[in-house]
């Protein structure tokens, strides 16, 4: 895609990292001859690798980490599929806005800047006094996905733009990007997105999200079935089928998202990945391009239903399952201190010959 | 037991939560105003709501949290239980001291003051140029379990008051203790407990400790069978049972983690339980009094084989399973961020009143 399409705001360049690489072979070399068994450590080794290979750096480091909470509404939500009215994005905007969504006392908490970009929603509400660098707001149009498109083409490459744009702005000494969401009805675009994507029964994709009962969970189903058989009927070619699948069926903050993914990767940051919704965007983002899947952390196994397929798919090991399910960059963020632990014990332990600690090898 | 002998150290008096009791109540009803579908916090919620509930206030809080590490020699050690020299003991407690362990390394980054207690290390080692409250060091001596008890009844009674009294000292304000424990061996010595407490095959709890092989295993499986059948064989009163299988198969540090448990409780404070050997513990605590496991959470779910089988036995869902196996107080102490901000959601979040943000309720 990146020849046939050189201005596509899907192409871009990736530094591929590898299981072999020098830098994962110095960083497992300096885990061995750190003060602890071996291995011991268990994921929170393999998260300090993997943050060295991506990083480039022997001080792995993600002290310079931005939050970016992309919103937008989902026409399809209003035929029914959420528990919460759709008033409710515009709502919580606000809410991010002055401080007290989960996501806002959490990056607060872990003194991380915090963005809202608005790309779409449909419900006014007063424009936010707030400085620029933690708002934006786009006045981009949706489709229903039941009947139409998401996106139309041109507007397509336009939020992917901006998606990618919100992420190029940030400071040149960003090491980690954590990705959030806000849309009521977006479990439902994600379910169609994830089936398109992988295929097979879509009652194993659709979830209660932000917990609906089992007429809505019905009404949720068949709309997703049928978004998806919609979308089957479309002729695209085959190498553009991912990115087709992303226009019609996800969404603005989806779409942005997606951009702001690729940008990340583009110029070499880790991406931690939130919940079920992030995590389809993940999915669209490595089925492009395979080889970012080692710039991406998966914070969490959330309790909507289809998460679990999703990451099974990426081939991911959460790092938490605390059942949450609220989105919003809410479980990235509570999964951020297991990053900077990772960090901090692979640059500041002790090695078993500085702290003259007998190793196992000794007595072998 | 505490009507018999009022004045054993293992005679407390616990405040005894409840599921029903109006902290718990009021920050249920808290958690179901704030803006966030019902539940979708999962986990983080029921921890802000054992907080309220043990703490006893609205505003719960872990900002003064101290942690412990006992660390004491287990002779049974020297028939080669396990993969690391029983002179790593001592070169780890200096190693904590210096600031190079994997938990000074946490303790640093989240701020909280570590005091390192030696129980009977019998290594020697510098006597470290520390201020008393980060180091302590007393000189109790220590039976081997395969063939006799771990203590004296004179020394089981001393290392549980140097136990208590090391909470008893920490402030006024304390909220969380944080405990975890060193001593080369001592998965050895928290199989034989847990055996002989939970009862059934002892294969079960017996694992790799810091790393053995498959014969050292076999050694190690035949050492606990030994132990617990030694203990099985002695008599004594039935309400003295659990005390007396700590003080036959335990060891030094665990007996005094048992002591600094049962002072946490008797002060109405929260304990972050480690892994393998610190659940041990806890289980003891829980046959001792009952009333006390409202006042534990269990940071995560180790690596080592027996872990799972006591955190069933404790009904315990365990926040973390990131494969960790190094003890240490390592396990609670990357777990903490995960409490703090339970804390801090409970206490920051708006509610939907505050947001005016449209609950679910007001569509129903």
């Amino acid at each position: 895609m990146s020849t046939s399409k050189p201005r596509s705001p899907l192409s871009i360049s990736i530094r591929s990292t590898s299981l072999n690489d020098d830098w994962r072979q110095q960083a497992l070399a300096r885990q061995q001859q750190l003060t602890k068994p071996q291995g011991s450590l268990g994921l929170l080794e393999e998260l300090a690798i993997q943050l060295v290979s991506v990083q480039q750096t022997h001080q792995p480091n993600v002290s310079q980490a931005r939050a970016l909470i992309f919103a937008a509404d989902h026409p399809v939500a209003r035929r029914g599929t959420s528990a919460f009215p759709v008033e409710v994005t515009a709502a919580m905007v606000g809410n991010f806005l002055s401080g007290g969504a989960a996501s806002s006392v959490l990056a607060r908490s872990h003194d991380i800047p915090l963005t809202v970009i608005d790309m779409g929603v449909d419900t006014p509400y007063p424009s936010p006094d707030v400085s620029s660098d933690r708002y934006r707001k786009y006045d981009f149009e949706g489709g229903d996905i039941y009947i139409e498109a998401a996106l139309t083409p041109e507007d397509f490459c336009e939020v992917l733009l901006v998606g990618r744009q919100s992420v190029a702005r940030l400071p040149e000494d960003l090491n980690l990007l954590i990705l959030g969401e806000m849309g009521i009805g977006n479990t439902t675009a994600s379910a169609a997105v994830a089936g398109a994507v992988i295929g097979g029964e879509v009652e194993s994709l659709v979830g209660r999200g932000t917990g609906i009962d089992d007429e809505i969970l019905r009404t949720k189903t068949q709309i997703v079935s049928q978004a998806i058989d919609r979308w089957s009927k479309i002729e695209c070619p085959a190498e553009d089928k991912v990115a087709e699948i992303m226009r019609q069926l996800g969404g603005r903050e989806m779409t942005a998202v997606l951009g702001a993914m690729l940008e990340a990767v583009h110029r070499g940051v880790a991406i931690l990945v939130d919940g079920f919704i992030i995590s389809v965007v993940a999915l669209v983002l490595v089925k492009l391009y395979p080889e970012s899947r080692d710039y991406l952390i998966f914070s969490h196994q959330s309790h909507e239903a289809g998460h679990q397929k999703v990451l099974a798919e990426l081939d991911a090991t959460p790092l938490l399952s605390l059942h949450l399910r609220l989105g919003e960059a809410s479980g990235a963020l509570t999964a951020y201190p297991l990053l900077k632990a990772a960090c901090d014990l692979h640059n500041q332990m002790a090695t078993f010959e500085e702290a003259a600690v007998p190793n196992k090898d000794d007595i072998l």
